[in-house]
């Protein structure tokens, strides 16, 4: 087994996922809970890191790279954004480091975009992002990287020009947890996905954008008039806000542009399923690959061996 | 004082108004409060119906027509759907009789669209809708009524062609108090209302529809980067919401369609607020007086002098 060379962690708003790299980049272990960002503003950043540290053995002098949360203003320590229009290659030099540790702690940047209409801001995609297409990629993306507030972002030849970020996971929780579609849905989880209501609305959604609130209604009036069933009604939201969200990054995008698709788990297969339905072709790259390449990179920047 | 002709009951979801209407068409007496649906499935039907009467001393033998969701299937006796394509005065023949009553106490039928791909629904607002257009009314309307499902109907001589539900005040209730926009807004109810962030975003919604759950987003991003009031985030939220919502209903209707502009309160202000930020030309006609219409209308067809 390799000699350890330093942690990578993705400290989200509500996860938080360590990794112990070895110096020939293999995992040698990893380490996940729920202590994000709201837990450990309660608990103590310190501990937490310390504790998942801790379980892994991790050699006391081993630095540790960390993306996401951590570094917003109620997180550890503020690491500020870079504003766009930026290099991809400068999330790695903004890397702040977190006073009073026995270790080298370092939180890595989010990025903004300043835009007086459009403003925008991430965190710990940006390290996603750099880790799915590394720091000098070429030609024109669009890269989708789905999830509670799901961010697409344009990048051409290394430079990340814009940026949007879609409500899509957050809104699908409001919608089907507190209006009167959470009746409409109520057992959907019991049983299959409706893979045809979903399809259907995520073309519906795409074609007409202005109709979204609507075709939300349509999972409860479905119900009423056509026995839509609740997998078939939840899958019409679902189906509703990826649509929408993907007829809103694309219309940012050029004709033609390339997509990648950061994604794992359930919400890759939703995403694939959502583009292929919309005849879009793609790249997918794994969510958890990337962000531990996107880490290892500012790493290497930072701590060249 | 005329002598009192029958009685009036809008009865929604979650509201109760009951007026006492002479034969001269005068309101007598008016008695409100907050038992609708939900509350009087529990309480019953006839003992809430009962004690309004009582408290305006209404004569034992007085007739009553109810709208609204007392005629769902989770209501007192369901009065079904008339669907549409309908005549307005299709409306004034499908009432059903309440059984088991001392007096007369009839309900209302709604209005279904079966169409596979846009069910709709409603109740209540087919009898606002009866009032503000009269059975008779001439050439093509679009009638907006706003609320919690906001309705859209076509209205092409006399006849019902369409309509469409938007769930623009129940997704401002959910985005403002079940996301992280909760944040955003805290406290903006303390204060002025942000006219100027709140028809930025009507046109901003309205011009660029699929960006709405990015524009919800910017509620957050622009606190973040601009100093976005919590009046200003709160504005934000819902002239997307409503852009959105005019959008999709004209995206249904002719080119220069009239509009016709059903609300009353603070409704009716934002909505006109809404409409005269995109230069779209209108008619208002207060809520209350349509539907106290609507059922003078039904109440005359079923028991003419």
């Amino acid at each position: 087994m390799a000699d350890p060379a330093y942690v990578a962690v993705d400290w989200g708003t509500s996860s938080f996922r360590l990794w112990l790299i070895g110096k020939d980049g293999t995992i040698l272990g990893e380490s996940r809970s729920d202590e994000g960002m709201t837990t450990a503003a309660r608990t103590g950043f310190a501990d937490v890191l310390g504790s998942h540290l801790s379980k892994l053995d991790a050699p006391e002098n081993l630095p540790v790279i960390i993306c996401g949360m951590a570094g917003a203003k109620q997180g550890w320590v503020e690491a500020g954004y870079i504003d766009v229009p930026a290099s991809l290659s400068a999330i790695l030099t903004g890397a702040v480091s977190v006073p009073g540790q026995s270790r080298d702690v370092r939180i890595l940047p989010g990025l903004a975009q300043r835009d007086k209409e459009m403003p925008d801001v991430m965190r710990g995609e940006e390290t996603q992002l750099l880790g799915a297409l590394g720091p000098d990629g070429k030609g024109s993306q669009a890269v989708c990287m789905p999830g509670t507030h799901s961010k697409w972002v344009h990048v051409s030849d290394g430079s990340v020009t814009g940026f949007s970020s879609f409500m899509t996971g957050e809104l699908f929780e409001a919608i089907t947890k507190h209006t009167i579609l959470s009746h409409a849905v109520a057992g959907a989880d019991q049983g299959p996905a409706d893979a045809v209501a979903f399809e259907a609305a995520v073309r519906a959604a795409f074609a007409r954008p202005a109709m979204a609130t609507n075709l939300f209604f349509t999972a409860r009036s479905g119900q009423l008039l056509h026995g839509l069933t609740p997998a078939g009604a939840q899958a019409r939201i679902s189906g509703t806000l990826i649509g929408l969200e993907i007829a809103g990054a694309l219309s940012n995008a050029a004709n033609g542009v390339g997509i990648t698709l950061v994604a794992s788990g359930r919400l890759l297969g939703l995403y694939e399923t959502a583009l292929k339905t919309l005849s879009l072709s793609y790249t997918a790259i794994d969510a958890d690959t990337a962000v531990r390449r996107g880490l290892a990179a500012a790493a290497q920047a930072i701590w060249p061996n």
